[in-house]
């Protein structure tokens, strides 16, 4: 693509390498910040520096953090007795926002993926493990994605524990709430079966 | 929505300005941005700041430019006898890479629109008219998108600059080349009809 002007071409280059984004949207995206004011591409650009120079990682958690123990870790009123084993922060956040979890986090930063090189020695694992021996923790809560590498992070973390006393769980598998069961894959709707749990005893609220 | 840091919120509040970009994407982004080097953050920060103070409009023809006069103006090879006036600079591009048109542009940076209050006046449409007055254009490609906006426009150059002895043309409304003609809609069909060229004599090359 020929583009008119050498500061364009650059910030298309950049913008394009970002995930989803392609040649045509970071055009779009760079000629709509032209359009803006001066203080909307500068307060965009320092965002993104500032992003990479001043987040850290919770050195209790692994989260992501402003500071060196991040807010939830520190926040005494959350309950230690209880951890939640996660991928990713992005998890965090959508569990936090159930406001229906009110234990603690552990963010591996991955999952183990063979297919992809990626063993439990590139997880944030031992710290895992260094806070299980801590004793604080009664529950241990996988709440991976439905799939192959999510079942085997949790197969492998509750085969390394399975001398301590502590009770391991993992989060429902079963039918989407609002969704229709005749669309529902088979191996979701067995599990469902599989998991049933008894009616009324549902428990509508956690942690 | 409950961030795991203050730098992350700010870079996501500020990703998710962008258009087509919500919350969900500008976070992904963001965590995207964690995952990278140091480096691309601030090539990428850098590149959008840069990108609002250093380009500027083209004094001759309202494109985007990095100097005063942009690449095209300033090729003496392009020909200065064929106008063609466009919307804005993405159309430029568009047409530049179809390596058709060796003319010049005029960028209006928008189209006549009444009903989200664009006149005329809102227009870079007065330098087109001081460069059609000194007289080096013999042609002036109305180079639209297929709208009553584009309509309108060119309605209104083509009426301010009846009396000068320049031609005046429209880029071809058709079915597009590859499309079905069954799947192609009245308007277009129509179209394609009254504007019928002669079998053999369309031209592969223009400009």
């Amino acid at each position: 693509m020929q583009y008119p002007s050498k500061t364009i071409e650059a910030a298309v280059e950049e913008l394009s390498r970002l995930p989803g984004i392609g040649r045509k949207t970071a055009l779009r995206l760079a000629l709509h910040l032209l359009r803006e004011p001066e203080t909307a591409a500068e307060n965009l650009g320092s965002a993104i520096v500032s992003l990479r120079r001043n987040t850290r990682y919770c050195t209790s958690c692994g989260n992501i953090s402003d500071s060196d123990t991040c807010a939830i870790c520190a926040d005494l009123r959350r309950d230690a007795s209880l951890l939640c084993v996660v991928e990713d922060c992005k998890d965090v956040i959508a569990i936090e926002n159930t406001n229906q979890f009110k234990g603690r986090y552990h963010v591996l930063g991955g999952l183990i993926d063979p297919l992809h090189g990626i063993g439990p020695s590139h997880l944030n694992l031992d710290s895992l493990f260094v806070r299980l021996d801590d004793g604080d923790c009664r529950e241990l809560i996988f709440a991976f994605s439905a799939t192959i590498e999510g079942d085997t992070t949790a197969f492998f973390i509750s085969r390394k524990i399975e001398n301590k006393s502590i009770r391991i769980s993992n989060i429902a598998r079963g039918i989407p709430v609002g969704s229709d069961l005749e669309f529902t894959d088979e191996v979701t709707l067995a599990r469902s079966f599989l998991n049933r749990v008894e009616f009324m005893t549902e428990k509508e609220g956690a942690g």
